[in-house]
């Protein structure tokens, strides 16, 4: 028997733990525990060699206090805020692909908005103005793809089944599926140039921190629309905002930004041509936690076979 | 030679008569002519055979006068205004077709709005407020889609692609393509019970006139979301905007009004959950009169071929 605790500690997602037990007795070869306190769980974690959890914790911190502990699965597909304390020989799973089928359509619904001006429909309907604007579908128009994993994956495949010409652009330049051609960040400038629309679907990592700043901003074709999903750091926020003040952008669904929530008297909610989502472009509650306890058990099951875990973090390249 | 007369007249939509002449003297064999005036159509229509027109006009009266003509083709899809006068002998073709890619495509936008509850986050966007509200993409919802012609057919595509299960409702029943069933419209009742989101891309005829009233809305579940793209003559409008307005509805999108363009002291600019596109789903400058001539040529073509016109007007039908 695998010894395997299970962190379900108060919060927005909590596991149903009658329901969890059974999926993991299904599984087998599994003595499974269940603890409740963050703070309490060194203590608590006892001799187990897999975590399960649904809160992130310093986990330097509690291997120190753990020596047993091999293997950590946590609920979330950002790593940012545990790389830095994550012990070299400590395995890391991430929910990542959990997000992929809502943030994928999530974002094929926010190109779709500002293609067909949505929202500047709705500031004539609040003056009472009945003014038409006729746009062309998405077909033929281009859009260019910050990263290609889960997300942007399926992003990429959903705006190109719309007939768009997608721009992937990703660390390798290994062509995406779907996209009409890929291309290494080295590569960005010249693309942006070219876009409709820009969409971000980049973890925070060193390298793509403040990748979308006010010179690129302002390569982008007048009108164009941004659409962020991934993480907010990856745009300078305040350069988006002046580029939407400007006009020089033709709007934009950002659902991260670098201060969540956003405080009450932020200038951010008030920027024209903005649509605010607060950050829930991705996870949601029904259902979500049976999904990552697929990838748990997608996992579990690799590492019994001694394959590769489908969702194993590269610690060196930060997702 | 066969004679084709052309009317051009002033108006939002207009021909470049220099590339329509090009594309009519590909097709071969037409004489044709073009005038700019409806007052003075059946003066300059001369003998021609077939009309060409950007614009409607009594075709009973048209007729009487131009006793030469056989064939009439339209650049819209409706054609309920021109029914009454039409002479039995007379063939009429519209544009039916046309609309169907931006049509079907700005329904899918319409609904992954409403899904992603887009109204409700500007909302509280406007009070400044973080409530987040996570909900599940569209697959295995129901969407009940009335009218499986061309726009209608294009959005249960589109919405089956995205795993919706979708109630396709029409008049013969005859099963609409990625429909996972087709009902006529005397099971509507039983079916709108079970719908996430109404999508409505019926043409106003006899017999869909005040479709869903008062009675029908009521059979909703609460919270279902509507689009309206076909004639807005299919809903009872007042009971609709009663339904938002007692949030029995989700929301809605509704392209189509009673009285276009809304008036400025009209309520229904101001209904609750409602975002009002001015008629903009389906018609579209750039292009839209090199599509209606693709239509108008296969016509053409079809006839010649002594084969069915595929946008023939079946007049008993009402489209």
């Amino acid at each position: 028997m695998t010894r395997l605790h299970v962190l379900n500690a108060p919060g927005a997602l909590t596991f149903d733990e009658d329901a969890l037990r059974r999926r993991l007795a299904e599984a087998g070869g599994l003595d499974v525990t269940i603890s409740h306190d963050l703070a309490r769980l060194a203590d608590e974690i006892g001799e187990a060699e897999i975590l399960y959890t649904n809160t992130k914790t310093d986990l330097g911190t509690l291997r120190a206090r753990a020596p047993a502990l091999k293997w950590v699965q946590i609920i979330s597909a950002g790593v940012e805020t545990l790389l830095p304390t994550l012990p070299a020989d400590l395995i890391l799973t991430n929910a990542s692909g959990v997000h992929a089928e809502k943030g994928g359509e999530f974002v094929l619904a926010s190109v779709l908005l500002l293609n067909y001006r949505i929202p500047a429909f709705q500031e004539r309907q609040r003056r009472h103005e009945w003014v038409q604007d006729f746009v062309r579908p998405l077909r033929g128009k281009r859009a260019v793809v910050l990263g290609s994993g889960a997300i942007g994956g399926e992003a990429i495949r959903l705006l190109a089944g719309r007939g768009m010409e997608v721009i992937a652009v990703n660390r390798s330049g290994r062509a995406a599926e779907g996209a009409a051609s890929t291309v290494t960040i080295e590569e960005l400038d010249e693309v942006l140039a070219r876009a409709s629309v820009l969409v971000s679907a980049l973890p925070a990592t060193g390298g793509t921190e403040g990748l979308i700043d006010a010179r690129r901003l302002a390569l982008l074709p007048a009108g164009t629309g941004v659409v962020s999903v991934g993480r907010a750091a990856v745009f300078d926020h305040d350069a988006l905002c002046a580029a939407l003040h400007s006009g020089h952008l033709g709007g934009a669904v950002l659902d991260v930004f670098p201060v969540e929530p956003i405080p009450a008297d932020d200038p951010t909610w008030g920027v024209p041509g903005l649509v605010v989502t607060p950050h829930c472009s991705v996870d949601d509650n029904k259902g979500y936690l049976d999904r990552c306890t697929d990838i748990f058990l997608q996992n579990l099951a690799a590492r019994r076979a001694g394959e590769p875990m489908p969702t194993r973090v590269d610690p060196a390249a930060g997702y």
